[in-house]
């Protein structure tokens, strides 16, 4: 395992040019955003990135979290980074100052997670799912409820945990079947199993707060029976005192592939005659409740993706540097591997995928943020539509992209990669999860087809696809040969993507599995053009600082390149997909299930 | 994990339609070869891949290989299948009766290979190994060496290893530091420490025959001063019987991502004075006779991608049969979730690609057995050609491939996937070894530029591609809607394909790094176009078959239906990989090193 270092030059350069934190910053509540305070910000979280979370990375590992006598424990360290998580507030670094928070943009957030989730994903699940539950109750909570959970789940005292799935209830969540039967005091009587439950039970915090999809007595089938609930792991009084045990534990864990040190808990809730649950918000709104946050929760799941696809990076970067084996072609000396043409291009694989992902992440963060903060109606919704046109997209692609870097680290560092102790094959094991948790690759694409392309006929799709049609035309047209090529590709994935979107809207009427057949393919082609498009802006920036001799040169001509290779070689896949979009829907369906 | 059951059928089909089994056994010494034997063959060896190896594969993974005073220990049941492949001579079948073995064709070896491989790869590579070991000896070992060390490895009794990494000697052999000093008898001393060494040692046979790179004191630098010498463990007299234990032992084991099973060894040669070695050959050709034996290792490795890729598509098929989540798309009721759009897309993606990989390998092996058994010298060369030009494709494409497919597989478990028990991650981890051992993906890349390619000025090439060009031109004409549609797609790649190869030839002279940045695009642009001829060839067949009415109708019709899906989303990968090769080489190189 080598050191991390947060590449903080590229994330400020994604913050400043490309996701508009100055604008960001000028909204109201987020003025203290300045470029100051938010340089200070990620050199004291990559510090900890670097110094705390990171060494621990490979321990957590190789430990993995264990059930001892019904309690969850957790690698050396943990307690450790924990106390150094709720000292800093870094839990609450995008929530308001009433509650105790940091009241700074989720853009900052976003960034700061980047570096936790490459340092140490399975620790850096503990808060960002604490951070999840403090926007669920924020959001959908009753004020009382606040008062009383907020403030040690805002300071990352207390731990959040989303209760959803089941065995029988996974992308399904209709077929929830935990039970919650109200009671005279108002509370209701939780009992069921969940499964799959990262954090559901540890020592760290000195309480745990779970929200628990269940359903009422009475309650309709399906999703529009579902309710939301908090559930306390110890109850609270209204004081804030602890009080008893509550009737919720982890039963066993998960033995995963990867993310060891993440307790993933089979959560049984009411052994012991039933948990005290109590209502958030009304009865069968609870996935509705779910999706409000679920634009956070995914983003974040996204970043995962491009955090370890930055460790995956500078782990093979680094063996890339010291490694010598052989003479490249066209040298005149062995050297070190990195000189290699292709240990070259799969480093620039890798760069150029991560710096793209950063920017959508990023650029979807800042269109969250104003959707929250911007004080003109027609603009906020229009910045909400954005970022839930780009959430599915972020997921999907991120994630999946995430695991093909990973994987490209491994084989950078060739025989050493597969051996344990490198630490690049942790990468791999560990991102394998997160094209799969908080809504599959297909799901995000459903949800990208149904909700975000078919349901609005496409206008906003057109309306992305548009604005990069204008850059992709004014880079086509200029004079540096690479802004040329870039623009001449982009203007390529472009037509793909809308061409692919024009298909989606005629084929869905026909036969409503066609889309479904064409949505992976689909997310993907709009990951790898969407992504082109920030590089795209990119290059525009760095050959204007360049024209200007502004600034850290070596920084700007390295992003025009990385630019150009993006375009080269990972712009020309959006035909691929094309292909398999328009003309390959059909052929999924033609075999026959007992011919498979 | 679930049940393996060897898909007997499509390999029967490949066997008899694509690779023409009836013209290999019309070769002189392959007579036996007739499609009852082989049948009869790959019933029995289906037999024990699915009722001896591919039970014990989650539990050599489970308890992996460990080193406990100085022996290697393995899983429980790996004794059995070990005298199981004995007994059956399973070893010997692509070796001459002379020697104890089958003496049917290697490609009847690859179709029982495939099997074995897909039913427990950690288990595998020991006769896999074994037969390594005796093609080397069969090739360049002296008669006496033979009649020494070949019975009982043919047999598999003794097993062999293959000794070449040293831990600065991997990719560049030239490196190797192992020394080897001759001694008065005609024995060589040798000493030095090897890495990365499959089965190096273990208690499973009584005697085991190491293949040793090594230099001697007066040879040249590099490649040209490396000799091959059989060691083995135990010293063996003129009439066979064991002597001495030889002065070689594992010191370690490598603590891997996957094949937990298949001890790794690190081997030290003469920690007390020197390990008795004996020259195969001669001096300073070590590496020539390595490269005898590589079509075959190689293609080996090709065929794990392969085998594993049907496991992972098995097990993934059985769970999607059975987990209920959710309706399809278009569905009136709840099904099964293999009738989701995008779970059939999936497994249609897996089921193609391992169709085309089998036809592929297949293919090559049976031009590896004309090149050795063809009377007709020019025929045989032309064999020859051929299968050399495939096998860096075989081995590379497939590979690459088999581990992508084996995410997949995963994918289509959603959380469970994640979940150890489930078995899917297994493959995952396993498949992962394939693209870096038996030299990396960028090897064989570079191989095929360079000597596959360059060296003959794309004359192989250009006969490949002629051939598939007319079969693409025939089936776009035809009547059959998707016949036209391989057609169509398949002269695109070959276009691809071609300009490819053009751009190969063209830009080797300007630069040498452009060919090795663009060798691994290349080389998976060729896999995507030369597995999609065999498709193709097998969509003509199963046309033919339907229309005449003749034999398993269902099975063609399947067949003609998964080579349109290939068609239709495979092959529209191959412009993507041309643009990264003509367009993206120069964008390879341009980010200095120290800005990566």
């Amino acid at each position: 395992m080598t050191a991390f270092s947060p590449n903080i030059r590229d994330m400020e350069f994604v913050l400043a040019e490309l996701a508009g934190l100055d604008e960001v910053a000028a909204l109201p509540g987020y003025e203290e955003a300045s470029r100051e305070l938010v340089h200070s910000v990620l050199e004291e979280a990559g510090r900890i990135a670097a110094e705390v979370l990171a060494p621990l990375n490979a321990v957590g590992d190789r430990q993995g979290a264990k059930l001892v006598d019904g309690k969850v424990a957790l690698p050396e360290g943990w307690e450790g980074a924990f106390r150094t998580m709720v000292e800093g507030n870094w839990t609450g670094l995008p929530f308001p100052a009433e509650w105790g928070g940091m009241g700074l943009p989720g853009v900052v957030n976003v960034a700061v997670a980047e570096m936790w989730q490459a340092a140490n994903m399975a620790f850096t699940l503990c808060p960002m799912l604490t951070q999840g539950a403090v926007h669920a109750i924020l959001e959908c909570a009753s004020e009382e409820q606040k008062a009383v959970y907020l403030p040690k789940l805002v300071t990352g005292e207390w731990a959040g945990t989303m209760n959803l799935t089941e065995s029988s209830a996974g992308s399904d969540l209709g077929a929830i079947r935990t039970k919650a039967v109200p009671q005279a005091d108002g509370s209701y009587l939780i009992s069921g199993q969940k499964i799959f439950i990262t954090y559901g039970d540890h020592e760290l915090a000195e309480n745990i707060i779970h929200l628990v999809l269940a359903r009422l007595p009475d309650a309709p089938p399906g999703v529009k029976g579902i309710s939301l609930f908090i559930v306390p792991k110890f109850m609270v009084s209204a004081d804030g005192t602890l009080g008893a045990r509550n009737d919720v534990a982890a039963v066993s864990l998960e033995h995963k592939l990867g993310i060891h040190a993440s307790p993933t808990c089979v959560m049984s809730f009411g052994d012991n005659g039933g948990a005290t649950g109590f209502l958030v918000g009304q009865e069968n709104r609870g996935l509705e409740y779910m999706f409000v946050m679920m634009n956070h929760a995914r983003l974040n799941v996204g970043v995962q993706g491009l955090g370890i696809a930055e460790r995956a990076y500078q782990q093979a970067r680094a063996y890339a540097r010291e490694r010598v084996q052989g003479k490249p072609a066209g040298a005149a000396a062995v050297t070190p591997i990195v000189d290699h043409a292709d240990v070259r291009r799969m480093l620039m694989t890798i760069k150029a995928n991560v710096e793209a992902m950063r920017a959508l992440a990023y650029v979807e963060a800042a269109e969250l943020d104003k959707a929250h903060a911007e004080p003109d109606a027609d603009k906020r919704a229009q910045s909400f539509r954005l970022a839930e046109f780009l959430n599915p997209v972020v997921k999907g692609w991120s994630t999946e992209t995430g695991f093909d870097m990973a994987s490209l680290g491994v084989q950078v560092h060739g025989g050493m990669g597969y051996v344990e102790e490198t630490g690049a094959a942790q990468h791999l094991r560990d991102a394998r999860i997160t094209a799969i948790y908080e809504g599959t690759t297909a799901i995000q694409a459903n949800d990208l087809v149904n909700r975000k392309i078919l349901r609005d006929k496409g206008a906003t799709a057109k309306l992305v696809l548009d604005e990069l049609a204008a850059l992709a035309d004014e880079l086509a047209a200029a004079s540096d040969s690479r802004l040329k090529a870039i623009g001449t590709e982009l203007a390529e994935g472009r037509r793909a993507a809308a061409d692919a979107v024009e298909w989606i809207l005629s084929a869905a009427p026909q036969d409503p599995r066609l889309p479904a057949a064409a949505a992976v393919p689909l997310l993907k082609l709009m990951g790898v053009v969407l992504g082109g498009y920030q590089m795209a802006r990119a290059a525009k920036v760095a050959r204007a600082r360049l024209d200007a001799g502004e600034g850290d040169l070596d920084f700007f001509e390295a992003k025009l390149n990385t630019a150009w290779f993006y375009a080269e070689h990972v712009l020309p896949q959006a035909p691929a997909f094309l292909a398999s979009i328009t003309r390959g829907a059909d052929a999924v369906m033609t075999v026959p299930a007992d011919q498979l």
